[in-house]
């Protein structure tokens, strides 16, 4: 019985990529409207895919070079687990898969949902939605089936004669926890070209064609207009999958090795597996009910804003509420030990989540005070709006961060039973509030990639010239999808914080089996030998002295608070050089090709489009490579302890500094759009002119660095769990 | 002998009050110019009098209600050290006291200082920065004599007869490292409060009389223009004094702490004793040859601006190279264990704070690329100016982080002999930098203090209509002062953070004291019981769980980081707000009293110094109580551990996020300096106007909430020092 339950999961994610081809074949059905229409949308797509080869002829490399060091690692000095390399290679295939489909079915809705609008609001929300739900459901699918896959293969390869079966499990685990490292490294270009390519195209559009030439966004003659469209796609669709694909995956591996080290000296060989296919199976019927919720998203026609909000609100609640209900009955299903609080644990992570969503909304949204004494701060110039936007900024890291405080507490207690002492089971129910978060990925992410494609058929309505009642239509399915990507930007965020947390309590897993590796078969702890395979996390903190006053660890944690910052001036310093050079382009045709104004000779666009590609793969390589060498290079020199300070002082730092970015950058957004709808003066005052501004710097603050962080602060932990063979085996002091 | 060379520590501080005096005296003697510039200085001296007197208030109130606190903790429930309320209150007064003293000078200083520069620039420089070494040397007097005196009381009161000599020193140094929250307590006023009345008068002068009316700095038709003079003194003057008094102390104090744990359960006596002093005996050879230094600013008639840089840099270079000789003298004197390497550690300190001044003014100089291209990014208008600022700033934590973790680990290896396992030496050496670092402060502190007095000179010359000659000369030392100040910002942020590393090692001291105070004699550490006065660091960490993996230790963090953004979120929306009432007033008067803009009435000084102060009156009083209460809320809920996650995490964010808006800001203020002196387009250009607004957002970065973000790190730690023994007595979890 407890062995069929496992079948559960490959099955639900195969039926996830089953529901997301029959969308994307339902969407394909739909015209794509005018010639004129059409010609747009295929330069998007052009453009979005000629950017996506750059990328992973990059990343290929990346790869290649990052294959050939765990290879040596693993096969010449056997310091490293020899499955890595290709658990790598397939998790950065999955990942880079997802964002491929993902994003290819965004650039092909987004002129059918214009052309959905011409007829009525609620087909081009249908349209827009189901294709975002694409992205989503092909993200937990491919994630889930991977998981599975290697779970199989893993548990018939690995010879049971060496090992207890309670050790087998948890060699199983943590080696799987490797393949998440791909999806990071994916996930990291992805995420950081892929924000460079969105905000060096807009912020470029932006300065010279609504700043210096005056013309509306999207229009046709701003040269820039295509690259900035194609942004959204590279940037909102794919970057935003491999991002989640990474927390999702990365969830579920850390809390399943989690579950195998919490159980691993009791014998008890059930329960511990029960324990590593309970995070699999949540998210497996978090998969079910994300479908549920999706067919649950339908609006009467001519529904007003309120009904649309509420529609999608409607699904999403009800996949939340569904997926409640749900864990408690299968925990208690598996009869986990336990179940019953460990399922609150769950609770809290869902909990969590929106509480975050809610608090983002709160800072961000024209609705609330905050944003709305935000453009009014417009009233004195655009340095008080700059002041204020990032005082809020700032002030908004206290709620989420108070949350993440509860939920790890509550989770933590929960599931050890109340008691601190108990750290296997508490880190396992840490990990498991974050699978709770992101068990209903599936329609989270659908939401999430619903805003660039509702964002794309404005543009593509606006350059083909659609009629005002269509445009007015579109704008009201894009601000939709401004208010979701500002609660998905919170999510994310969240989510990738307690991925994190997860990810680095696995760590000290893949240290028992580094150590392991190098012939160790007792640690010593204050003065007494305990036998490697039975030492436990305090054991583990004891005999490196993880503790608050060793040297190693504060400079690790020194050095993790740096690292978020470094990471992201690197990232605004090259959305400011990649804008830059958009600039000049877009300055220079205006001025060389004659008639671009008038509208009588077409800019060339695919110069833009080039000019952001490059930048994007350009810039995106210096941070990246930071953050993956940042974590080989403090664990060779201050060994396990200044890993764990290095993560944990990026983990808390990243975390507060990526609330704060993505706050204040979605509160000048919006702070200009409440001016815009005709407030302090309106469109053209001098307070508009002065949140413009706001709304300029805030582009890469919301698209570019802040979310780049989430990534950081999970690619550190992976690079460390796949390099902890060569930290036990070497490091300077 | 060892017991006379106690008596070099009380002299010294005499020593240099004594030159405090005879600095103020040759100072007064200086004529005040013409009755214009007397009146001008007046003004200024009466408003920042009147602004003090008010800050005094409030501070006096917030010290009843903690003496009242700390007095029910100590002699009601018996959680705290009975000599805490008394040590509280003259650490407070002693601070308040060279703050007063040190702006009282400086106001009396800067009419003179324009008035010498009438006859040359060399006059002016000699007035201006012998006043500045008057705060200087009040700093590092009072400092060591409070130091003096509770050291020789508590060694006369407190009976030895319960305790073993070496536990006695213990308690010493223990209780008197209280005495330093009475300055934290001091400088968070002052730095918060003062920050936020200087930005508020400036940024108000800037928006309406710059950028609106179109009047140079420092107009005498600007309203506001005698408020921002009184800024520069409250802010930079009082407010600095106050927070390196605070840093001086503290590192001398906790090192001392440090230095009697070392040798608890050595019973070696004598060896604690060295230790002990061997800080104090540091910082008072220190102040001689900072005394020396001073002497050696002196230039040729006719100097240029190169030589007066080189007169600055002479004088606190030759007491650094002094003081570095002299400590290798001292602690072989002493004969110190260890005493070559441990003088190394000190040598680590002064070198860490170099590369951090170095750094700063790499990033913040308009002599070099970072400023300079930052200049050139106004070509795209503000927004590009704030994004690469921010990106610049970002980057620029980058050199200090890696110093200080070089620092602590190499300080930390000298004095404990190559032997990470020697926690209590090794921590010995970490405070020991700091109290290097801060050694000469006397010059150091006399070089930051100068800038604002130059800064008032300009305002006064330009107030009082004084030729354009002298308007050159007082320009000059102006923008020596720039430089001056934006290194002493590296330092103070430098010191700041070696400080709270000292402080919270020392803190492990007063959990060993609180647990004796409610009956604990021993602890029990891996099994065995441990006698609580023989416990080591070691010990203390593992008894407590002080591991990363400890969710308590891990939620200490996350609210730590957040607390420095929340700090720097509220002390910017401050500025915001009291720089919007001082807009509101500056355009009434230029509405309503006719005739100022013709220079034909007088604008309403007073009623703009009065907003400031009622402004930054009521804004520092929420940010600071939430600095005060958050390790006394994470004490009660989280315990010891809670506490240590909070201090540090705070501390590793606070740095690196103080070092991002002080180089930010600087850079800001100098990129628009750099477009000033003709570059792209010079003054009045669309360049110009893009970095004035980077200006305007840099001054509270660089001004109010970076500075301030030091305070936090120190007082959050004093704060947790003193609340140690209810922490250890109560907490939830």
């Amino acid at each position: 019985m407890d062995q069929l339950l496992f079948w559960v999961i490959p099955v639900a994610s195969i039926l996830a990529l089953g529901f997301a081809w029959h969308f994307h074949r339902q969407m394909m059905k739909e015209s794509e409207g005018t010639p004129q229409m059409m010609k747009i949308a295929a330069a998007v797509r052009k453009g979005a895919m000629s950017y996506l080869k750059q990328q992973y002829k990059i990343v290929g490399m990346v790869f290649l070079g990052l294959v050939i060091l765990f290879s040596i690692m693993a096969y010449g000095f056997d310091v490293q687990n020899h499955w890595v390399p290709v658990a790598f290679l397939t998790g950065g295939f999955f990942s880079g898969l997802s964002g491929f489909l993902g994003m290819k079915t965004a650039t092909y809705a987004s002129a059918r949902t214009a052309n959905a609008a011409r007829a009525s609001l609620n087909s081009g929300l249908r349209i827009a939605f189901r294709s975002g739900a694409v992205m989503g459901l092909v993200v937990v699918g491919l994630g889930l089936l991977d998981i599975s896959f290697w779970y199989l293969l893993l548990n018939a390869v690995i010879p049971a004669d060496t090992l207890t079966p309670t050790h087998k499990l948890c060699v199983i685990t943590t080696t799987m926890l490797t393949f998440g490292m791909g999806a990071s490294t994916q996930a990291l270009f992805a995420r950081v070209g892929g924000g460079i390519y969105t905000k060096a195209a807009d912020v470029g559009a932006d300065l010279v064609g609504k700043v210096e030439a005056g013309i509306p966004e999207d229009d046709p003659r701003n040269p820039a207009t295509i690259a900035d469209n194609v942004g959204d796609n590279v940037g909102d669709v794919a970057g935003m999958g491999a991002d989640l694909y990474e927390s999702y995956c990365g969830s579920i591996l850390a809390t399943a090795a989690l579950g195998a080290a919490a159980f691993i000296h009791s014998g008890d060989t059930l329960m511990q597996y029960k324990a590593v296919i309970a995070p699999m199976l949540i998210a497996a019927v978090g998969i079910l009910l994300s479908i549920i919720g999706i067919f649950a998203v339908r609006t009467k026609e001519n529904a007003t804003m309120k009904d649309l909000l509420g529609a999608l609100g409607f699904g999403t609640n009800l996949s939340s509420v569904l997926i409640v209900i749900a864990t408690f009955f299968i925990l208690w299903v598996l009869k986990l030990d336990n179940w019953m609080w460990i399922s609150c644990s769950v609770v809290v992570g869902l909990l969590v989540g929106i509480v975050i969503g809610r608090s983002t909304e709160y800072y961000t949204s024209q609705s609330y005070r905050p944003t709305q004494k935000l453009s009014e701060s417009g009233k004195t110039g655009p340095a008080t709006v700059i002041i204020s936007g990032i005082g809020l900024g700032m002030l908004s890291t206290a709620i989420p961060v108070i949350a993440v405080v509860v939920g790890i507490i509550a989770s933590y207690l929960f599931a050890s039973g109340f008691d601190f002492s108990n750290v296997g089971l508490g880190l396992y129910g840490i990990g498991i509030a974050a699978v709770g978060m992101l068990s209903t990925l599936g329609i989270t992410l659908a939401t999430d990639a619903y805003g660039p494609i509702a964002d794309n058929a404005g543009g593509n309505a606006e350059m083909s010239g659609l009629g005002a009642e269509v445009r007015k239509r579109t704008d009201a399915l894009d601000s939709l999808g401004n208010t979701t990507a500002a609660t998905g930007k919170g999510f994310a965020i969240g989510s990738a914080a307690l991925t994190g947390l997860a990810l680095l309590a696995s760590y000290i897993e893949e240290i028992r089996i580094g150590l392991t590796r190098i012939g160790t078969t007792e640690i010593t702890v204050g003065g007494t030998s305990v036998p490697l395979q039975d030492a436990t996390f305090f054991d583990f903190m004891h005999y490196y002295d993880v503790t608050l006053m060793n040297p190693k660890v504060l400079s690790g944690m020194f050095i993790g608070s740096m690292m978020a910052f470094l990471f992201c001036g690197l990232t605004m310093n090259a959305v400011g050089r990649a804008a830059a050079h958009m600039v000049d382009e877009v300055r220079r045709q205006f001025r060389e090709i004659k008639g671009i104004l008038t509208g009588e000779t077409e800019p060339d666009y695919a110069r833009c489009v080039a000019i952001s590609t490059k930048g994007a793969q350009r810039e995106m390589v210096v941070p990246s490579l930071i953050a993956i060498i940042a974590p080989i290079l403090t664990g060779i020199v201050f060994g396990v302890p200044g890993v764990l300070g290095l993560l944990i002082g990026g983990l808390s730092s990243g975390f507060v500094l990526a609330i704060f970015m993505a706050n204040s950058g979605g509160a000048w957004d919006n702070a200009k759009k409440y001016v815009e709808e005709g407030n302090f003066g309106g469109k053209g005052s001098e307070v508009h002119k002065a949140t413009v501004v706001g709304d300029t710097v805030g582009d890469p603050f919301k698209d570019t660095s802040g979310p780049s962080l989430n990534i950081l602060i999970k690619l550190m932990s992976m690079v460390a769990i796949v390099m902890a063979g060569l930290t036990v085996a070497w490091s300077i002091f």
